[in-house]
């Protein structure tokens, strides 16, 4: 806490003739040039001013958020927000939870967490599959679950109530995955561990869910044109794959709710469409209160709406 | 000088059509991560571009001025403005010296020197005690006068005309401020050396003082309740530490020209709000014209005309 | 290609609805600190946002120019773009040769490149030479022509189909440099190399040459005021040395088609304005399309429609 900042509060009703507050978004991106991509999509969501801070890290950000809390009084702090980025995921999560705990009352920003886009592309690809398939009572199949995005994934499904299996390369990196989600307060009940190398159970997991996710690295087929067929229950595919080969053998990266059989597919433009839309409300909303904190959970009920205004 | 700045110079007269230029304020600041507060405030005083230049070195401060200077025509360069801060004030006052050096006629753009935010603290702090007593006429007591807010207070009441005792731990770390601030052009006539761990001069000093300043780090107490009860011929107390315990014992943060005996107290938020404003006036008037250079005087005059307002 | 940007092309239809987008700059420069003065051009050129990336390397570009084809749709892109500068003008080459081969279409933003201001001034001083003198008919005097300015007046008269002598301290230098134009898709046919410490070289080379440019380090006399005589058939010298001693003996800094004899002067100043303007129209003409990539031929096409205008 400086002293600096503290003073502003007593200020506060001095200055009530003042006009609206432009919209400063204080960007922490942990890469040592903050994302380009972040940085446009902040303008197109209406911010004012964006402050771009590159190379961030946890320690750093106490100092960083004390600017931002202090600075403005407790009526105006809607005008200003934190968003945090950047291609590393964990110290991403470092970064929202420093300065979440910063933050105090009545001295709050609202932040907003989707390092990597994440969380916001998590967002719309369960609410892509959600379209055609009730994901809280059937069973999902997440692939490549141990990376960002599959880890978001599998949070989203198990928090609306479904069953979830964590498909990894070797089944002890998805029980890793399971046990790092737990920590992080997820509950894992719901979720059960797959090695997809074993394909025996690949196919059992195949034809138990209603759901597949694809979140792998781009160019990397996770199901063959057999394997998918084995998916006879699968009413959604989502491939987050947007370079060739296919992550989901067949399925085109421009694919939207497009019905092969029983099935509706995604491809990653499908989805991309709603994650764009999602990360530019999420930016906005952030500014209609000094309390939210985005993550991927709020960007679900942000993209709830979307699809239902 | 580089060629492709000066060439602006002779075109000044064609674009005399073209609107006001955007003000834009060049953030120097010595951190690794340029001051989220000082960004902030200065979009609320209403800077349209803020550029912010973290990790700036003396060295580096030609090239960067030089690119203020050369880009618009003189009758312009009100609109371009620089300002120096950053956690090390040592640094920020040779980055400051540095960019007054390199500046000529007449392509000078005016400089505000604010590291740690230590100018516009000290102005608010001297002004607010100047409220109560003269300072010019009596004498004032500023402990922990080694740190950046400490030295800034002592300048600007020597200025005034008014005696200082310069307090530190020890009586030669003391000695050395009075030195510093001599080799920086403050006349020194008028301070005083005390090291306050050497009581019985502590509790003279208390009797002599009319007003008492509380410079030194958060969270330590100078005086205790006890030693300043003997300050009875105290009229203000200022304790610019905003975490508890007080500075000065008793006085509480919020405290604003709380009257207790004879005396009127401050806290760091009591102060707060006039160095707010202090700040964001300084930002203000960088824009009125190509010459100013807003020091701890100049933060002084801008405070003096806030308060008379 | 990432998928969270790729998602972008789908919606843009969706989107018809929201007004033009800002127009922002993205400055990768390679330089600890992004240039101030292509910062505040870029402002007075009507960027509405900046975003400044320092010390960008090569192999970082790929990311960076992704960040800005994937976030706008197509029909937006226009109002995104891309400024290479920096001291070092070899890093600012590879820089613009990595973002012009990331882009594909639809999915083009402008490019600028003008490292050190290379590209406007070479621009200007062949413009302000060609006022007076037919280059593509004439032969050239370039001096110090292995500079960054150097070599971008050295292709531009080429392109031009004029002769030019490329002046060097020592002859092998001089054909180095016209190699390494060669390399970089330069026709060199019309080039001819010059150690100017062979006086007798270099008396012939000023009797043949119709215009002369200098472009040399700050204080460095190029031709003393005798060989500077030997130029009989000179119609055009410029000099862009804006520090005394001026690089072509007797030239002012100031002095712009200022005739001496049968000679037009021009010094850095008078060269200067028109630099300006090219830079700050180029920065304009990047947000008339998104598939611009302008470079010194650019920028001479943008100077001579300012002339003409």
């Amino acid at each position: 806490m400086t002293f600096k900042g503290l003073g502003q509060w007593s200020q506060t009703t001095l200055e009530s003739s003042v006009p609206t507050k432009k919209k400063i978004l204080i960007q922490l991106d942990c890469d040592d040039h903050a994302s380009v991509f972040d940085g446009v999509v902040a303008i197109d969501a209406g911010v004012d001013h964006l402050f771009q801070y590159s190379g961030v890290r946890p320690p750093e950000v106490r100092g960083l958020i004390h600017g931002a809390m202090f600075t403005r009084g407790p009526a105006d702090l809607h005008s200003t927000a934190i968003f945090v980025g950047g291609s590393d995921v964990s110290i991403g999560h470092e970064i929202a939870s420093a300065a979440r705990s910063v933050l105090f009352d009545p001295f709050r920003v609202s932040i907003m967490f989707d390092s990597n886009g994440c969380n916001s592309t998590a967002a719309a690809a369960v609410l892509s599959a959600a379209k055609h398939v009730e994901l809280a009572s059937g069973k999902s199949l997440v692939l490549a679950a141990t990376g960002a995005v599959g880890q978001a994934v599998c949070t989203l499904i198990t928090s609306l109530g479904g069953q979830v299996i964590v498909g990894s390369r070797s089944v002890a990196r998805a029980e890793e995955t399971i046990e790092k989600l737990g920590h992080l307060g997820v509950p894992i009940a719901g979720l059960a561990p797959l090695g997809i190398e074993d394909e025996s159970s690949l196919r059992i997991a195949l034809q138990e869910a209603t759901a597949v996710f694809a979140c792998g690295a781009a160019g990397v087929e996770l199901l063959s044109s057999d394997l998918l067929s084995a998916g006879v229950n699968l009413r959604a595919a989502i491939d987050l794959n947007a370079v060739p080969p296919a992550g989901l053998f067949g399925i085109g990266v421009t694919d939207k709710s497009l019905q092969r059989g029983n099935r509706f597919d995604y491809g990653a433009l499908g989805v991309g469409g709603l994650k764009m839309k999602i990360h530019k409300h999420a930016i906005q909303q952030l500014f209609t209160g000094n309390n939210h904190f985005i993550d991927a959970h709020e960007m679900m009920k942000i993209g709830r709406s979307i699809l239902s205004a």
